[in-house]
């Protein structure tokens, strides 16, 4: 952090991005402002609904207990000079309020500037234990998926098999469900981002799973496409072009290779397949305290990736009024391969 | 929304807080834009993703669809002239994005303003269709809350509670949880916002659940206080000093009425009973599309109560390390007295 504040020419940095301030200090509660200097001092401030378990959470950051976080942050800090502050997830009123109170004040004269997304920027890269976390989140994704598709499934409606998902990841360990459930059966499998409801699965569907577990803040997400018995040639080959480029898509994330790169080996793999225009969707992200989060996988995506960065790799095919296919796996970046950390069985399963 | 913009010599609105885009459109996709104008038109902007879904559900709203929704709905409409953005909702970057991209039309001289919480106060009072869904999420949340109460009880955990109180809902029709369930047994119902563990119930625990159900984007929020077997003098007392603080406060939300008044009724119980030092939450606020919304209820909080406004009152009294109790109602506000729609007994009931 204290190389991202010298790179942007900042003397202090103020994260009041929640989900930044818990990835700093550890800090679960829903009000929290940091305060960090380039000299390595850090501050917390949070609300008396918060004061015991901010001390409990962060034994090494300081924290002060106040209704004005970042003003009362600031009064301590004194002179901070050139202060950056998370314009990107900042509202206008609270920066304007900030300003005022800033000015306010006579015996300082703070700068604001912008912070970019620097803490976004280390978040990509996980540590060990974060790592694990995700980890986690994903053995219990799939343990209770491969428990859903044991079946019977013939009969049972997107909702209620949501919910069964769902209860299932909750009974092996998940605090909460990393994002809403799809689940998508027939034409509705065609939707990229289905919502479910009570139509009942019938012989002959395609049935899309898109899902994850929460463990410790950390995200998992997967998405797995089985049909309902015998599939018809279509579905066969809409399913294996989508898992050969999610193949070539997982295999090209490697330590230091292009972001755009996985982009583009899945998709010459949908290409040549004739099945690119049928794709209509992102293709892949970052994952971790967040279920969307740096890197964002794509063409127009600059960087490179960086060792146990936690990323989806997720190409479909969608074919409107009939039925699509989409394999979603999360994976750690590797020197030589990538680690999947979804590991359940990509072949086109048939289920009932 | 006419008068309000009127009321603050705006030409037109640009909406992109999304619950408020759903509010005045009824588009529920997760990326979209609404430019009203003083005169009365209206056009909303969306990506890709929701063409479709933005043609069905605003019939009497034309869609765009465009990646650059501010900037390409403000192009379409010419000059605006003096245009609200919702800068208590947007953020500093994509403000400055947009001042950026009209400063480089130099055919329009569009002057930005802000447009305030305009659409949030629109919201307050709901109409009867949206009063009829916090209805029906409420009606499904007491329904499963007694479900559960039948017990048994006792030797469960925490965290299975609230998973069993959760399906219970999603069983009786409910899209999704409000909010995260809590609940509290034990030395634990001292915490105000407590997070479940596995903490098992034990006889002459006081438990606390705080929950409620989503119906058509709508939430309920109720909160009752129970004890495991024979209750002890302390929690009948702190019991009964909560339920007549909480009545006094429901009794309280008339139409007209202050909105700083339920909160003056309450606390006098409370402070008459001797336990107003051990509250330490927020009384009451607006549930609506949003969990927490317009209006908060509080001593400092300024206007008066509307008609079919949405709100909660939740007083409670908490001992740290032995137990607290809140009970909490949702109800619609009316002219002689409100109607509680989280309506089941608020008596301390003896559970297992």
């Amino acid at each position: 952090m204290r190389g991202l504040l010298e790179a942007r020419d900042l003397d202090a940095a103020l994260v009041t991005h929640q989900v930044n301030v818990r990835y700093l200090t550890g800090f679960t509660g829903s009000n929290g402002a940091l305060l960090l200097t380039v000299a390595g001092s850090a501050m917390l401030a949070t609300d008396g609904r918060y004061t015991d378990q901010a001390t409990q959470q962060c034994r090494d950051v300081p924290a002060i207990t106040t209704r004005a976080l970042a003003g009362d942050l600031l009064a301590k800090a004194g002179n901070v000079g050139r202060l950056g502050v998370e314009t990107h997830a900042m509202t206008v009123d609270a920066h304007t309020a900030l300003a005022a109170n800033l000015a306010a004040e006579a015996s300082t004269t703070v700068a604001l500037a912008s912070l970019g997304r620097a803490v976004e920027q280390l978040r990509e890269v996980k540590d060990p234990t974060e790592v694990d976390a995700v980890a986690r989140a994903c053995a219990i994704s799939t343990e209770a998926l491969e428990q859903l598709l044991a079946g019977p499934l013939v009969g049972r409606g997107e909702r209620e098999l949501a919910r069964d998902l769902e209860w299932r990841m909750f009974a092996l360990g998940a605090e909460a469900v990393a994002f809403d459930t799809i689940v998508a059966g027939g034409p509705h499998s065609a939707v990229p981002h289905h919502e479910p409801t009570d139509r009942a699965l019938a012989p002959g569907d395609l049935l899309k799973i898109d899902f994850g577990a929460r463990v410790d803040g950390y995200h998992a997400d997967c998405t797995r496409t089985c049909v309902l018995g015998e599939p018809a040639d279509w579905q066969r080959e809409i399913h294996a072009a989508v898992r050969d480029a999610q193949r070539a898509g997982v295999d090209a994330m490697v330590t230091g290779a292009p972001v755009a790169q996985p982009d583009a080996a899945a998709r010459q793999v949908l290409d040549e397949a004739g099945w690119l225009d049928r794709f209509t969707t992102g293709i892949g992200h970052g994952v971790g305290l967040q279920i969307h989060e740096d890197p964002f996988v794509g063409p127009r995506h600059l960087g490179r990736l960086g060792e146990r960065s936690t990323i989806t790799m997720e190409p479909g095919v969608y074919l409107p009024g009939r039925g699509g296919v989409r394999i979603e796996d999360t994976v750690v970046v590797g020197p030589a391969a990538p680690r999947v950390l979804t590991d359940t069985t990509r072949e086109l399963l048939v289920v009932g």
